[in-house]
């Protein structure tokens, strides 16, 4: 970390992404209990810094998922080029061609336009995406073989099959939700033997322990976490705080922080605050009303908050870096650099 | 606009913002007839652009709001450093005190205590902040005078007062919304006689023309609006949209294209699409449903749609720059440099 960064959290400026260590930490060993190695190919969409895949990396985690090409540029520019998977469909792939010597990418393809952008652009291996019945990409299961057909004839290497069951990551019902997913996966188990190859890659933080059917699981917020993901009873905890400064206390039983919602992702709703209740979310505040542990009168300008998100991928995308603390030290800065598109 | 710069809109990587040059100008036009010159003080939080700023500063409108001391220091650097407020309470103002020789800048106080950083930051000019309405910061109107006289006794030049009335934006119902804004007001305009100075600072693009009580009127959002502006009758059009291509087109009835939340302000809910409805949002995608006018069987991967985002500030401060289309023309970069904090 530069000798110029905050060394305490206390001089960080707000609003501020703040990783807890020692929750990170274990998150990442609660993971590895069940997943070691290659049978987990981390998410890099839910952190979008590749400081943060390098520690990954570090415990035998070298293949990674990716959702954009950026993110697969940034990944190979990191030197975290060796088994790379832009998991979504592109026709943008020609930049990632350009790489095919200095790494190893895989991009998924679900149509004939998608695999002509791939053989056009330089793309080696190819993994084709089947929809398991999440309304989004992925072919029809019964086309897998036909698209891995005209791959193959056009010299890419077809390595197998992917497909996500994000429709089933929030089932909170442990037995319907291995039912669901035993389901989903039956689709893509079948179409793998269509495809030949032999990765056969899906699921995600929600379904990380259950989905026994892929070779490999693509999790990524299980590092950080959010209030979303904390609902399922998983063994990770959340490690991403919104760190904040208290800018204005209100007799009325208010105060205001400098956490708004251009610092927060807001497609799964409000944060929340451990102190009381997120009253309301403006572009760069945050109204809050503290609870009865600590009434109004105790709060001044100048204290600090932290929030928790309610949805990690969107929360780290607004922010130029998370910081790494243990206890009030920060330890670490990890620039979120493979953000935009 | 550099010539390497995309000179189609068909060439643009997505997702894109994309600015309407002829409805841009129509927005502003529509304002400059109502608030000329400094009867406008653009917030620059809507676009956070310096060259969207300085389009404005052009037409007359050379006085700035700012909501973070980031964008006043962009604002600082752009040259366009006339007359800025930070409208906005922050202990983290001896950044903007650093810049008191090159800009004339004036910052928000509702309190001792950021007051007292205004003071101790080298800051010369201040407005009192009072809430008039609104649960988040500025002062009981009562406490207004008295901070006022704080200011000045410590060699502050105390220009005025500004209150936001940002709960009565989105009220429908004309008579009402002028009815609720004079009372706000009234309470603003009794601490400007407390406080003394010139300036009576407050409104938005929801009250830009019955807000009659403000010396100036603080409006961004009418630059570029969004779906949610859009319902209020205004005479401004929507003139930002988020282009995306179409990477998937499923038999079953769906197309997903590339624009997902991480590309789009959610806390106003989905974005709206003119083709069909918004079906999911994923982070890096959208599943859109297409309507009657236009079936599933005529859409193919490469097709490009215009979404509408419902919240326009944080949808811009997701993206690098805005880009400028007069029809299939690319006509102009606007890089989004005022992001972050």
């Amino acid at each position: 970390m530069p000798t110029s960064d905050p060394s305490t959290i206390h001089d960080l400026p707000t609003p501020a992404l703040v990783v807890e260590r020692s929750v990170f930490e274990a998150n990442l060993a609660a993971m590895d209990a069940v997943l070691p190695g290659p049978r987990l190919r981390p998410h890099v969409k839910a952190f979008k810094s590749t400081a943060l895949a390098a520690r990954l990396a570090a415990d035998g985690h070298t293949s990674f998922c990716c959702a954009t090409p950026k993110e697969v540029e940034g990944m190979v520019a990191a030197g975290l080029g060796d088994d790379l998977l832009l998991a979504n469909e592109s026709l943008d792939v020609a930049r990632l061609g350009a790489l095919a010597d200095r790494a190893n990418i895989t991009v998924a393809v679900d149509s004939d336009v998608t695999l002509d952008a791939a053989i056009a652009g330089g793309i080696r291996s190819v993994l084709i995406d089947v929809e398991v019945g999440l309304p989004r990409c992925g072919c029809d299961p019964a086309d897998a073989g036909r698209l891995a057909e005209r791959a193959r004839a056009a010299g890419l290497d077809v390595r197998g099959v992917m497909g996500y069951e994000g429709h089933l990551m929030m089932v909170l019902d442990r037995d319907e939700k291995e039912r669901k997913v035993e389901r989903s996966m039956s689709l893509l188990v079948a179409a793998a033997a269509d495809v030949g190859g032999d990765v056969i890659s899906g699921g995600g933080t929600g379904t990380f322990d259950l989905n026994t059917w892929c070779t490999e699981i693509q999790a990524g917020s299980y590092t950080l976490l959010d209030t979303d993901y904390a609902k399922l009873g998983l063994p990770f905890e959340i490690a991403l705080n919104v760190l904040s400064t208290v800018v204005s206390v209100s007799p009325k039983g208010w105060i205001v922080a400098d956490a708004g919602l251009k610092s927060m992702g807001m497609d799964h709703g409000n944060p929340s605050w451990e102190g009381g209740d997120v009253f309301i979310m403006s572009d760069e505040h945050v109204t809050l009303v503290p609870g009865d542990e600590r009434p109004i009168g105790s709060w001044s300008v100048g204290d600090r908050v932290r929030l928790q998100s309610a949805h990690v991928d969107p929360t780290v995308a607004k922010h130029e870096q998370m910081w790494v603390v243990d206890g009030d030290d920060v330890v670490d800065r990890w620039p979120v650099d493979l953000r935009h598109w």
